[in-house]
């Protein structure tokens, strides 16, 4: 079984296609502090690339100063760890560029887990994905922005990862929150029981 | 044993006395996300308050406007979502002032448990806090902004808890991303091994 830290998993960030708080398919704006956490968790997990996805020109712009400074500007020298973090982005005009990208990169046909706050039929559970991702196969994990992703990129996906779901039946956590716990399920300590952990 | 969702937690976010990058103790600027994300990870998983701890008072008023906008302003009725996690929002000086008020609830003496990046000595495991706060006691989760927690809050601490550290060698995740994982580990499903999950 390959180390969970060289798993073959890449994270991407959708700005469209998904929908207004009226369900309304529109493109969101990129927002700063999302690339920041999800590179941070992204780097902190092992994760191979993040993939922040707009079709917008100007959007992809920005997203590319951002990353230029921290990664060769004066934000490079100001915090190398930042750095290493920022220089998992790779900006993309769709999920289906993303995966050329990953079937570029490896030379295998990567599969999309799409995740959701809401509960969709036939789920894949944390633990199934977790056993999914210790093989050299490539997954991505596709994120949404706004009030999530549009339906048809469910339809198109090849899985849905069951939703986080707390300890109470408030479902509302952020992106960069989201992320980060999911990252942890699936690269984290298997078992909480004991002090060591595993 | 008490259900995960009524478990006695309380989550404190330090702005003082916190460490700049030379070491310096400071007092950090308030970032708004944080309030959003922590009082969304917070009501997800159950917690009783979220503290957000600034002795300077331009702080607390700017965090009691942005608070007053989602929770009584505009904001509630656009997002009641919003609304129902700004509402775990309360703003003291200091985490005596946040201890006093946990008293004063509970009619119990709270146990601080403070949280780094860095390990230290004797942590306290993420599966001995979960059995911990499992009972009625009432524990205070302490997070710090910047570049850390100074360390006489270390000193004064009742715990330390384990770093969070993900598969990699990489621990520079941001609060907002570790507040969210953390609350996972202590009050989400126990088990990643199989796919319903516990």
């Amino acid at each position: 079984m390959k180390k969970s830290s060289t798993a073959n998993l890449y994270v991407a960030l959708m700005h469209y296609p998904v929908v207004n708080k009226n369900g309304a398919v529109i493109a969101s704006a990129v927002t700063n502090l999302d690339l920041h956490d999800i590179a941070r968790a992204a780097k902190t997990y092992g994760v191979q690339s993040f993939y922040v996805v707009t079709p917008i020109e100007d959007q992809r712009k920005l997203v590319e100063d951002i990353v230029d400074h921290w990664t060769r500007g004066n934000g490079a020298a100001y915090n190398p760890n930042r750095r290493d973090a920022m220089e998992l982005i790779r900006i993309r005009n769709s999920l289906e560029q993303v995966a050329d990208d990953v079937r570029t990169q490896c030379g295998l046909n990567p599969r999309t887990v799409v995740t959701c706050a809401r509960r969709k039929p036939e789920c894949l559970g944390y633990g199934e994905l977790r056993e999914m991702i210790q093989t050299e196969n490539p997954y991505i994990l596709v994120f949404g922005t706004a009030w999530g992703l549009c339906e048809e990129v469910f339809a198109q996906a090849d899985y849905v990862l069951e939703p986080v779901a707390g300890s109470t039946a408030y479902n509302h956590l952020s992106v960069r929150s989201a992320v980060a716990i999911i990252l942890d399920r699936l690269m984290g300590p298997t078992s909480l029981t004991n002090s060591g952990r595993a």
